[in-house]
């Protein structure tokens, strides 16, 4: 409820991602719809999870769980969204090994602050900003059209997530270290990424 | 959003607690407005947490996630506007040692499966109905409006809360047994609340 007050400062114009996603993982995404469906209910419980799991760590830092907390909910909406796509397919939820992005990627997070909030600030917004990357090329160009309508719908708020990661990054941490940082991490993404074997996953 | 949905059995029916909140203290609470309110922005918070926690646990039980998600969104809801009276008053979230009720109680839940997960039901229920009874208590007695006028709003939804766990508890365990344990718990928890020192927090 609080998300639309946040002035967010031009996400779009800032490089996150330093590679695009290959074809390859297009393809093999297109072809295994429901497996990317549930490992994507799986990515927003997750980044729910750290949502909350960052706000608590940083309770009383003032303007951030003004933030998180519906950025949270939201997370939770887009949840249970796909879950009930995935119903009406009759399966649900299933245990899917990860691959490990999201974990090669905290590896980066330096451990003393003020850098590890910064750092954590950074690759949440980077991986918010893949998700929003691959899952506009699915609302393009995957034949399943419930997939592109749901993609599609979730579009706009995946895209206001990682202005919302860099609005907090930049509301308290200088424009130069904050863009230097991102430089650092945002190549790391991409080269975890392209070390992945391709799987029919959100992050692989 | 699928909170409407589900049938919740007589949750008022039941007896959830054994004792009742007393008079000490209301007193104490009503005498420190500000505290108890941080102190409620951190149940709150930790009810989400709970929610969302016992859903990653049991993630591929169905019929689980659909009905946590949407409550843990409400409790970051009730979050905020908690949190949102806290900060019209010049104060922010503090960090407050929290009463050992919480951790005392959650010491009861059996580790093997699947009492594991009927206690976790259970506690969680019981720590809604809890809270249940104190906001009822200031939202008549406070004599600070802004007080009387939010615990009013959220009693509602909190009694739906405890009646969301009761019917989790009975849609996969059967009357009797879920009668038996939480009989023991409630017990366990009002002599909890008997042994600690009264202080203005939601759950001394």
């Amino acid at each position: 409820m609080h998300t639309s007050k946040i002035k967010v400062i031009e996400p779009k114009k800032i490089k996150w991602l330093v590679e695009k996603t290959s074809n390859e993982w297009l393809q093999q995404a297109i072809a295994n719809p429901l497996e990317v469906l549930i490992d994507h209910a799986h990515c927003e419980r997750k980044a729910a999870g750290a949502a909350v799991q960052l706000m608590f760590r940083y309770l009383c830092e003032p303007g951030l769980a003004e933030v998180l907390s519906p950025l949270a909910r939201e997370e939770l909406e887009h949840f249970e969204l796909v879950m009930k796509l995935i119903i009406s397919r009759g399966r649900y939820l299933e245990a899917l090994p990860a691959p490990p992005y999201g974990a090669l990627l905290t590896k980066k997070i330096r451990k003393e602050e003020p850098f590890r909030m910064l750092d954590s600030f950074l690759v949440s917004g980077l991986i918010e900003a893949r998700s929003h990357e691959r899952m506009s090329l699915l609302a393009k160009e995957s034949p399943d059209i419930d997939l592109r309508n749901l993609f599609g719908s979730l579009l706009a708020s995946e895209a206001r997530h990682f202005g919302i990661y860099w609005t907090l990054a930049l509301e308290r941490f200088n424009r130069e270290e904050v863009c230097s940082r991102l430089n650092v991490l945002a190549k790391a993404e991409s080269e975890i990424l392209s070390k992945l074997h391709p799987q029919p996953r959100m992050h692989s």
